[in-house]
């Protein structure tokens, strides 16, 4: 039935189905299923972010198919999705971590950007004349609180995690995260299960020029991104 | 014939159906029927917010999966639905609360607030270009006329409770408390009761880390979290 | 075939339909049909308002679930429908009266409120982007012209009564209030009234609880909701 | 097939059908064609209008049913359709009519103000977010240039007429004026002849209660309501 | 089909069709060839304009159903349509005259006053939000380039005419017109020509009082009304 | 298929169908196809237009159904579609060509003036509450870059031609000119060639008073209508 | 199915689909996909732009039928798909670059530029009331990082390749690049490639006059055209 008739609520600009699901809010959540993998771990020694960066094309310039961006000095986003979208939601993530530390003179927590973030996406849903973020971020840093990994997604909801995958075959490498993550891991570890988790998430073989690795250390809180050297030591 | 013809009056933003029904307003009900179980019960000694707080993953941080908010000192609020809509609604609680207790130098109104937040949320029913708000809320706290238990739903509406559950399964939570609830009951008692009404609601097993608890005890009137040890004394 | 297809001018905002009638004020007026019974009598000693306000469930707190506001000194307000659209009115209706006494020195008359609120409700029926109110409010007092019993409805029109009943079986109990009315009654006997009509609409027994009572008498033109005490009284 | 399928050009705000027809506009005079039946009569010694005010119930106060209105001493309106959007007509021409003799020092010319209103209307019909007015309007008064009789309708149109009949079963009311109009007949014979026309127009037995009747003698200038004893007169 | 079938181009306001028709105005024009027959002619001597103005009551005051309208001294309009739109349009015309005459000490141009309502009428077919104005006009007058005949439509375009008939059976006036009409004719043949061409595409006969001229002779330049007695000389 | 359902994407305001096109657009182009012929042709000694402009009617006057238009004294345009968007467009250019002498002190550059009124028409293709221009436009003039022919459509594209015919059978015409066109041709040569052009595209024979030609001779850089008596010479 | 009934989603302004797909974007997508070929290279010694530039009709004049575009000195683009679209973009990037360079005294970033036109591209996805742009542009031009090649896209999106192709036929465009890019190539080697590129997805034989290439050699940073007889001697 559904291949012939429209269904009425599917066309509104984010509104609620008899069922109470908010269709718009859906559709964008099947776009991220689809998009590039993506991690984040939290370890006591600091965060990691990993992501598929393959290219679609040889000819593709890797240095322009991002999947993991700088926020601030001690925080990080992978997305995953649309990325004219994420570009809007990582620029306001800047110019917030930037007013933040004008303003406090310290760096944001994560939890309090997490909520910026959700709440610029959760307007999305609730005003006609636009549509949803189709992104789902995950957010990692190290503040006061500690190493920190959050998303966000089109409801403007966020979610904290010990460890996450979001995006193509997410469900296998939750499932691989639930079961090697381990209390108390080294970051040397987490970065191993960060790698793994996006390699059984990807449809081709990785090496280190496909998969990108990116720390934040909780003893320096600066963002890093792996030399592809040291990701080939992990890989193996 | 509901599955093959668009309902015209499905479509369009908060206007009646020919039964004179709100059908966005009922869709959103549809999605706070499925929320998260949470609980209030109020006691001439204070009153007692519950909630299930289990995470969908062992890795979820269950910190960053509230279902309770303190909104001021004397005042909380559980919510059920969208979290991303109730947080513009936990908002503007807070930011009302602040307000009235610099202009008229005492805390907040339990009923007060509720109209507040009713009126805000009757307004995104009945104007285009906006949707209702996807969450019901739990208002309890101890105000000048005692301590208070108050809902607010997608309508607008707003109702007093001496003891409610919303949210899943709250038909079999709300008939445990009409069972079971007493006239003059003492505040350990209301936390039993409210404890035992989050369990008969959630589809598995309870224990300490799952089920949260917060009381605004008459005496003090301070919002206060029970400690993960205390709620499992209750649980036996 | 109103199964089948959807009537085009359902859809659009307040539009008229070929035959003439604005339908989206007529579902209001079906909503308002299920709405709570409410009575107004009046009688040469003043005005009466009664109203069933029989709570959904045992633990509702009574004191939230009012069908009858006061407006000012000498007015008061018995609704049926949306008690959020009706608080929108009757926030309008207290402002107004306000305003009205601070510029003139002197107590609203009724019907120029009611036109005040009847002209506001049309507003919401001749412009897209809103719906009309899904309220009708019985409007009664005292005033220079003496006691007044008025209604307002979603479509903006107000007309006055010597006794109205509206909402659920509304018909049986004008049908009463037909048949018992009699030019001069007391205002004893228009309280009697108004309960026998508000119980002849009611589906359930009523006692002191459920049903309510509010008088202006003309001597004093001062608001008063009778106790539980007085209308035991009259319930026997 | 009407019953079928939804006629788009049914559906927008006021825009043109194949044949040329703007359907809202059309809508709107049947609601008319329904409405209460009034009457207008031109004599050389002054205008009359005359109006069934026969309320639904006998308990509604007629004193709030009113079908005619005073706009200014020299002229007065009766309406058909719906009141709520009469009124909003109303309180312009009262503006306008005491604007004009504020500014040129004598009351306004009846045409001038029948054209302001059907300006007012015909722009409820050109733009989008707005329905047209439901309601058509006798206006009747005294001015430079005698006693004059006009209507304007829904489509924002006026006309002029010696006598005319609007509302439930119009046909048959003009028909009789056309019939028994003289030219030349006395404010007296004008009378007789408006109440006539209401009554063929009627569905039910009236009497003085429920006839209404103003007058402005071209003598006077002056607006006057008949008292119930001399409409009785007029009766037999 | 077209019977069965919402056409949906049909709907918006003023788009083109596969074929690259505006419906709208198409619509709008439909509506225009059953307006009421009126007639422009231009002679050496001054223009003429000549209109059907039956009322369709005989207790219709003629003096408010008006189809030619003085704009200014030397020029003047007949109407087919709606009056209510053709209103709006002799508004700006006599505004748009009297500024011209202020600002250039000159009586308008023709043409100039023609491209202006032109260009109005063009925004109102190609903005969303309105629909284009149901008239077509003949403006007809003497200015510094001599007599001067033309018509503006619904879709903003603007024509000269030697002689021209708008309105009902117009093909058949038109027919008359290129048949008789002879190049230096004087102004009573053209006011006789005019009165013929209105007679042709009238329905019922006329007389002096229902079909209604006007002039403006080349040597005054000032529009005048023929009398009864004027017409009637012309009818024979 | 196309006959028995609308296709969604008709409908909306110039957005893309599935295959990519722009429908409004297109429509608008089939518009111009049916529009009146035109020709532009370019000649090292000045630009030469021409167009049909045979009346629908004898008694019409030809002065007022221009199709070619002086834009300033170097430049001129000829229109096929909607005379009255036309106008829109011509009256920009005006003004246009005017800032630009007053800015600069030099004739403005056909092509900037094409960029400019395409800039214009694309904007009402891309943004809902309008619909695109239906005119295609010649310009034609002598700048600074010497004799120049272009043309603007409603998509805002604009192209540069030697020669080129738009409107009714601009097929046949623009082979014609392909087949004849030759580099280097003297004006007079253009002339014919743009005179035989119009001729191919037009359903009747045409005569001095039915075909207008305008020029800009390279030398004087000024425009220039042909009186009748220069184009009867041509057309032998 | 996709023949017999519209398809809701696709109606909407840029919403997204059941699968998380934005229509109109992807439908911009097919427009592109029809577009002209153009291609970009890049070599340690510059970048190369290569684009099909044949006008449909022989008298069509190349001059206004470009393709390639200099942005800057340094900064080049090719365009496939709306042309009119595409101007606003230019327009934007002109504009952008020069405020770079009178702000930061230095030549803007390829990719800074890229990243603004597909931030103004991305807000044309997100919002009602317009529809994305219709074009794919490859940015091209020698930065401060050396030689970029960028595309930017309808949906926002920015890449960067060492080579890439654009419009009709890139698949088989694009796997020749593959096949015979080769790092480090020269700049003679670049356009040969690139030519060799765009003839592959031309659907008729190029000469020196229709394919037209300019280069940005990383010497002297500055745009340069390829003459004639230049490009002649790549073709053979």
């Amino acid at each position: 039935m559904d291949m012939f008739m429209p269904r009425a609520y599917d066309r509104a600009i984010t509104i609620f189905s008899p069922e109470g699901r908010l269709y718009q809010v859906e559709y964008a959540l099947e776009l991220v299923k689809r998009g590039a993998p993506i991690v984040g771990v939290a370890s006591p020694e600091g965060i990691v972010l990993a992501a598929n960066e393959t290219p679609e094309s040889e000819l593709e310039d890797p240095e322009y198919f991002r999947k993991i961006y700088q926020l601030d000095d001690h925080l990080a986003s992978a997305i995953s999705g649309l990325s004219s979208d994420a570009r809007v939601l990582i620029g306001q993530a800047r110019v917030y971590s930037q007013s933040n530390k004008l303003l406090y003179d310290e760096p944001v927590d994560v939890e309090i950007l997490a909520r910026r973030l959700g709440d610029m996406s959760q307007a999305y849903t609730q005003h006609a004349g636009v549509r949803p973020f189709g992104v789902t971020m995950i957010l990692a840093g190290v503040d006061a609180n500690g190493p920190r990994v959050l998303t966000t997604d089109p409801s403007g909801a966020y979610r904290g995690f010990k460890a996450v995958a979001v995006g193509r075959k997410n469900d296998e490498a939750n499932k691989l995260l639930e079961q090697k993550y381990m209390e108390g891991l080294s970051l040397e570890e987490a970065i191993k299960l960060a790698i793994e988790a996006v390699r059984i998430a990807s449809d081709s073989e990785l090496n280190e020029e496909t998969i990108k690795v990116a720390i934040v250390p909780a003893e320096t809180k600066v963002f890093k991104r792996l030399e592809s050297e040291e990701i080939k030591g992990y890989l193996n």
